[in-house]
């Protein structure tokens, strides 16, 4: 079982990489090696198998050629250009988010072996005037690049998957938190930073009302999502293999009273509260109704409580914990 | 007004561009010239303006470049190869259906205009498991490369009209009944033979029984509908530059019926039912229960009944008529 994780330098990638060298198994199979590829060349966890790690631009066909042979079993593409950079650069999205995509795919269907490949998609494939909730059968509608980008890219998947080129499967992840490290560029940015600066001693702004609601799920569950996601049968995803992967709806006071149950009342006091319109403007139109019943079917979960993402975090994460 | 059909020499591009040549404007503004692009040079109609034809692959950027200029002011993207091709050649269907389409968007989009552009997807985007009826909002879920291919164009077209770079709308054409000219390989050639040869005096091939349900619409509405699609306001379309383009269901057995009603009794006897396992196949699957509220909102129109289809046919395209 050799795999190679395409954005294995990002919070996902890393924290995936470090579960499976504890793991030393997938699909079944002992893992042989690993390979962790991103524009850096990532850090490499401790693991019981050989882990390389690789440079790699995927809007560079040749680059991706040269990362994945007859001998890769398992590709997670997790690389992309996130959604405020792609949304103000747009060739570069275009370039990764769209043509990486479809160079991986390509190399893919070059070789006589079918990877098995798990794509990261989003919840930012949703958007505009659709019903709620969401369900498994409703549109995406993307409001951004990013969004536009990653709904073509579960397109590519399903249907190189069709094909018999890869064995794919495409997750569409919830904002993820409490995310580890530093504030970003993210309109979502707030969403992981007014638990995770609190929590390092430090103040944190909310941009958002305390009734303000979002669809949430923990990095420690999001790896568990993504393992089984590459281990269940392809056939038992039916017509599409795209799906929602499940969280859960949490308010920020829900989250904050959550952070309070498990660390105490005094890192509740270092959030505040400062309106952002600009913020406001863009996530208000992002779901947080949704009904990911197809990945429940199939054995993906979401967190149990919000309580259970600070202690993930406080645990795996917290700086000197 | 400056009008390019790429796709021209088509059997909507050539009715299309009749029609347009007819009316002398759109938009509300004379017709000044047209261009007729296709891979091989399209007839020219008779015309109150200067009409071009001029041999264009899509999948050659720089020759789309020449097509496309500051003085665009419409774009009809019709060109496109078809689903059973795209299915045997996955190369060429990749090349033009997304490539083609891509360069034609990044092109507008080099250019300081924003020109309309009307792209055809086909309803063959959808299918898999979705509740019946398909509304605006249902997932497009694809089971065919060329239905992948129509369903990133739609999404390519969305995101480049949300950004500024073309005014786009993209409507999912139904079946056309009934088509002119030749049987053709796709599997939905006989849904317009069953019709076309017998009242040429010819046999035809039925692979259906009588209650076999499909979505239709005449060429001459599809032309109309195209034109009012040009003229729509594009902010009226709401979050989403998609949508279905009205048609009707019919069984085999209406459509028969229609035809005897228009032409009488004899043209019915040439048909000959024999059953085609592998075409039922595929044709089975294909959605016929749906819901184009979105378009009818806007003044897109279905055919009023599958006689009117027959008459047209027999006004429009029966040879020596």
């Amino acid at each position: 079982m050799n795999i190679l994780i395409i954005g294995g330098g990002g919070v996902v990638g890393q924290k995936l990489a470090r579960r499976l060298a504890e793991r030393g198994e997938l699909r079944g199979q002992t893992i042989s090696s690993m390979v962790l590829a991103d524009i850096a060349d990532p850090p490499q966890p401790e693991a019981p198998f050989p882990v390389a790690s690789a440079s790699c631009d995927i809007s560079d066909a040749a680059a991706v050629a040269g990362l994945i042979d007859e001998s890769t079993d398992v590709i997670y593409l997790l690389a992309a250009v996130v959604s405020a950079h792609a949304e103000s650069d747009f060739d570069i999205g275009m370039r990764v988010n769209l043509h990486g995509v479809l160079n991986v795919l390509e190399r893919c269907r070059a070789l006589q072996s079918a990877p098995v490949l798990v794509f990261t998609s989003s919840l930012a494939v949703f958007g505009g005037d659709v019903p709620d909730p969401i369900e498994d059968w409703t549109i995406p509608n993307p409001q951004t690049s990013y969004g536009a980008q990653k709904a073509i890219g579960e397109l590519l998947v399903n249907d190189y998957s069709r094909r018999g080129f890869i064995d794919g499967r495409a997750f569409r992840l919830p904002t993820i938190s409490v995310r580890p490290g530093k504030p970003n560029l993210a309109a979502s940015s707030f969403m992981s930073s007014i638990i995770r600066e609190p929590l390092n001693g430090q103040e944190a702004v909310c941009p958002v009302d305390l009734d303000f609601p979002h669809y949430y799920l923990s990095p420690r569950r999001c790896v568990e999502n993504l393992i089984l996601g590459a281990e269940i049968d392809g056939d038992a995803m039916g017509s599409s293999r795209s799906m929602m992967m499940p969280g859960r709806t949490w308010t920020i006071g829900q989250m904050i009273d959550a952070m309070t149950a498990v660390a105490g009342p005094d890192p509740a006091k270092l959030i505040r509260f400062e309106e952002q319109p600009e913020i406001n403007a863009i996530v208000k139109g992002w779901k947080y109704d949704l009904n990911p019943a197809k990945a429940l079917s199939l054995g993906l979960k979401a967190d149990d409580s919000f309580e259970d993402n600070v202690r993930y975090y406080i645990k795996d994460d917290l700086p000197g914990a």
